[in-house]
């Protein structure tokens, strides 16, 4: 399987910074990566687009989206990011997990990712979770991604059976926002090309006040770049 | 949330014998079901439409069916449940992972379930695997089961934030398949609405030679009781 050929990984690609970062750190460390978006009924669809633009130009091998309608489920309806509540502006952290949170969303995501990696024959899965910046999301710490390695090796045939041993891959966990740009940077990552927004206009650009863009806006800023997306108004330029 | 209101919980209910089960039992511990049934291309649609008549019978509060295509994810293309590989008829059991499993199943279920647990207040859910008639699927293992409610109490707003502490339920885990069905007649599970067969008729009769029809005919036999089910040329007359 390995061979002097590249070893396979699953990359979970939501279109967004994070992501792409973890993409380029992932093709860095030799992997043949399979892009995996999803389609769950998200407000901010410009990050399927975004997510195809980033696998094509940081040469993934495959892009696949996933479709996953949870409407039925009403599952996710309590979340800001699937529903008809406001995304929140310009807010205060209070430490508390935000209205955006999406329950169990990044379990639902390496559940897919595992079983695709198991079908492909892929002992790697990239997140590109943060527990820094993670902004009060529970499924964004270092425990929560070792005890899906735990439940990976233990749930799958390839792993029970020992034919090799999964390993989840959160490369930017321990890193700031501008750390984070800074690393993708050096690896050549375009972010013109990835989509943060939660609450982009009609015509796509980012409204520059909800917490992902602020977050982004803050990461460039620190990481002593500009921003090469366009948002709404201006709102990027600082 | 409690204060005399029964518990929610969420049930996977396949429209298997096993699921079937589960849901009385959750019911006969008092709690209000959500039953979650999965679309995912499986051959077996009936488990579906069983699914729905199992729910009802039971006494479900709800009954709700997600739509899951990884067609588009390549990912479950090894599996004989989902793709063109004969299913096996009158198989030896060689202790192997069987040629129907489908990679990493019940981890995305679970994690599926999980998302919609938290979305309606829920911190209970019930699986109905067995381990022992486990066919040697690792994600029915009582290992897996712990792992997953770890992952469960790590990975949500709900159980990181102590608001409640979720379980995952496997009353099965231990039985034979005719402990199964003696303890559903006993709770009088009509088994003649569910369905087991993995390579049903177009009519819908089960085949009787499938690995899901032999455990259930043997563990009909091993409970001292009839299986209400009608079967191809009478494959289920012994």
């Amino acid at each position: 399987m390995s061979g002097g050929a590249d070893r396979l990984a699953v990359v979970l690609l939501s279109g967004g910074l994070d992501s792409a970062t973890a993409l380029a750190v992932a093709r860095e460390r030799g992997f043949a990566c399979h892009a995996l978006s999803f389609d769950y009924g998200q407000r901010h669809r410009f990050e399927l687009v975004a997510a195809g633009r980033v696998a094509e130009a940081l040469g993934a091998v495959k892009h696949r989206v996933v479709k996953l309608d949870l409407s039925a489920a009403g599952g996710f309806g309590r979340s800001a990011l699937t529903d008809r509540i406001d995304v929140p502006k310009d807010r205060a952290d209070d430490g508390g997990v935000p209205v955006t949170y999406v329950p169990a969303r990044n379990t639902i995501f390496l559940a897919v990712a595992l079983g695709y990696a198991e079908a492909i024959g892929a002992f790697d899965i990239f997140i590109g979770v943060n527990a820094i910046d993670y902004s009060g999301y529970p499924d964004c710490r270092p425990e929560f991604i070792e005890a899906f390695e735990r439940l990976a090796n233990l749930g799958t045939a390839a792993g029970a059976e020992g034919h090799g041993r999964f390993a989840v891959h959160a490369p930017l966990i321990g890193m700031t926002k501008g750390q984070i740009i800074r690393t993708g940077l050096a690896l050549g990552v375009d972010y013109s090309l990835t989509h943060s927004c939660y609450d982009p206009s009609a015509d796509g650009l980012a409204c520059g006040h909800c917490d992902a863009c602020r977050l982004r806006l803050a990461g460039f800023a620190e990481a002593g770049a500009t921003d090469p997306l366009a948002y709404e108004n201006g709102a990027g330029k600082r």
